[in-house]
């Protein structure tokens, strides 16, 4: 391998530069004190657990995605996280032990085999809240409020947040009788609104629920929707309390920019009820995507009701205009005591105070610096930078 | 697998739960700002790089520590990061393509096949700062100004700094013509300061090389070690550079708990100058370790001279009292306005202020909760939440 390939990363892969970093950390630390202040605790789960944990009660996909490990220790197999809320999710039901609610969140790494679309990465950082133990839509109507407001803290409002809810497919399907193979194959053509395939597949299914599976697709837009599936659908239990918690999200965020769509119920395997997709920034994918998923802490033998959201941080950045460095000012190497003192005092401003090495002169624009500190009748005063 | 098993995590990997995150994050902010004010610039590279990059020019010893994995978009062998310096050193030599100084600083999960000590982590949270571009002393200087200025500021202040120089091995392995396998061996028993095995190894080495080579393990601490291995050492120049560069470090850190240690060589296959580990805390193992790495850039097409140091910030939280918590209040959900506007009041205070949901009474306390808002004679105040 040649040196000037050494550098080359691999597709789907790369680095935040100085720039792109800060832009990043700045937004992290803005998010997460936004959780902070509200009660969302921040958690920090590894990397790298065994498979079975980390990809536990959220479907083949999360496993396919998932980069796998051996463990010299105890040769078991290992994955790097693809996704961080089954970790929460095992730290809610376990570590924290809480009978009543508790509200986490995170930001980490995560890795993918493959990227999920033509431009993704395949190392999101993500970034989520989930609020654990409340099984009311209350729980659903602070998490979606949430994450409006951590879209607008981040310049990326949401210009669009899609709902969904995964019963009214789950009564359907189950009325139908349906085997799981071909309720994955129905699910997949209604993500599609491939509504010429549905109706050939449906063709042996009884009305109403057929009718009721052609309708999804077309039940979307406005909280009219929700009136319209009333009557379309058929008055199982189940899809009258789902479309009755659909109602009252509708009347909850009337301020925030809603939508409903019955038939997007991406995250399906994961999710029991509510599920949402953000939109903005002018990108055609979702932002951030989040629901209910009360069954997953089943999975760590402790079912609590679980509702949140997450994003990729990297994904809101690269929609902002690239930040204006602050500059720099640039010190003399000197034992002065009186330089020591501004230098350090600068400092505490937040300015960026570089200490100049011997032999670099012509260079230090490249570094940012566009100030210098300078001895001028006695006194250390800081002065613009020219032509270094 | 049964549920009960699930939530077990592999050896050497934890999470760190509400409380230990949250010092870690507000050490990682802390010390991210220092490096920002002193013109480090931060950079995130990525956790998977193809193999190559991530072990070049660094030894056996990071290969064998990197977890490998398959790129199925390229079918090489890519790996996750166990070191990040050669990461930041790539994004130096290609990326930035400056002629004069960089500063670079990181803070960023990196993964171990194997844990390095009985009791360390395969997941420490890796920070450290770089400085690239400067082959004088200055830089050394700098650099270990700021490793204690950091330990400092974490409440760990370093107890001792121990700093050796690689360039005296060089010079003597390389006058006693000495081939890469044997060179590795002497390295071994230095380093482990194996006096009766090194004198055996070292028979049919010729004077002065063997009294010298036999010499580094006893020199060992402050400046006179300096004065006495100029006496014990033939005066090749590249010893008389090193023991040189050493004097100069003795006397600008003089306000440092400094010592010297010729025998310490850690990192040698990476290394090329000054090297030191700083200890603190009570822990026996070092907290930091860093030096000089004049050739890792060249594996990546451009040589630069480079120094900086790494620490694990795990490591520095574990030594640290559990942090106390600042409580939280609890907020009756209410549509009221006065009520929203207190709560952001208060949340713009920094206060963390939690939502209620229904039908959790008596669950506040374990959530954190130690006061709440009530209505009292017509104004939003906050009182003590006792008993809840």
């Amino acid at each position: 391998m040649t040196p000037l390939m050494r550098w080359v990363l691999p597709d789907h892969i790369q680095d935040a530069l100085p720039s792109e970093a800060e832009q990043l950390e700045a937004l992290r630390r803005r998010l997460l004190d936004a959780f902070r202040v509200r009660g969302y605790q921040l958690v920090m789960p590894p990397l790298l657990e065994y498979l079975d944990s980390l990809t536990t009660g959220a479907g083949r996909d999360l496993t396919l995605r998932t980069f796998k490990l051996v463990d010299q220790l105890s040769g078991r197999t290992m994955g790097v996280r693809a996704d961080m809320t089954p970790q929460v999710t095992r730290i809610d039901a376990h570590l924290l032990n809480r009978r009543g609610v508790s509200r986490l969140c995170y930001c980490g790494s995560v890795l993918h085999t493959l990227p999920s679309t033509l431009t993704a990465t395949r190392e999101p950082l993500q970034l989520g809240a989930e609020l654990y133990g409340h099984a009311g839509i209350e729980a659903d109507i602070e998490i979606l409020g949430l994450l409006a407001e951590v879209l607008r803290l981040a310049d990326v409002p949401a210009t669009r947040i899609d709902i969904g809810h995964v019963g009214i497919f789950h009564a359907l399907a189950g009325k139908a009788g349906l085997v799981p193979d071909r309720e994955e194959e129905l699910f997949d053509l209604l993500q599609a609104k491939d509504l010429p395939e549905l109706q050939l597949r449906l063709a042996d299914v009884a009305e109403p629920v057929r009718g009721a599976l052609l309708a999804l697709p077309s039940l979307y837009g406005g909280p009219e929707v929700l009136e319209q599936a009333a009557q379309r659908l058929p008055p199982d239990p189940e899809i009258v309390v789902a479309l009755g918690e659909l109602r009252v999200l509708a009347q909850a965020l009337k301020d925030l920019p809603i939508s409903f769509d019955l038939a997007d119920l991406r995250g399906y395997h994961y999710h029991s009820g509510v599920v949402f997709a953000a939109y903005g920034g002018g990108s055609p994918a979702a932002l951030a995507l989040g629901g209910r998923y009360d069954r997953v802490g089943a999975a760590f033998g402790r079912a609590r009701p679980a509702t949140g959201f997450s994003l990729d941080l990297c994904e809101l950045v690269w929609r902002l205009p690239q930040m204006q460095s602050a500059g720099a000012i640039l010190a003399p190497a000197s034992d002065d005591a009186a330089l020591a003192i501004e230098v350090a005092a600068l400092r505490v401003r937040g300015e960026v105070v570089v200490t100049a090495l011997p032999g670099h002169e012509g260079t230090w624009n490249e570094a940012g610096c566009d100030r210098r500190l300078m001895r001028r009748d006695g006194r250390w005063t800081v002065e613009p930078l020219q032509g270094d």
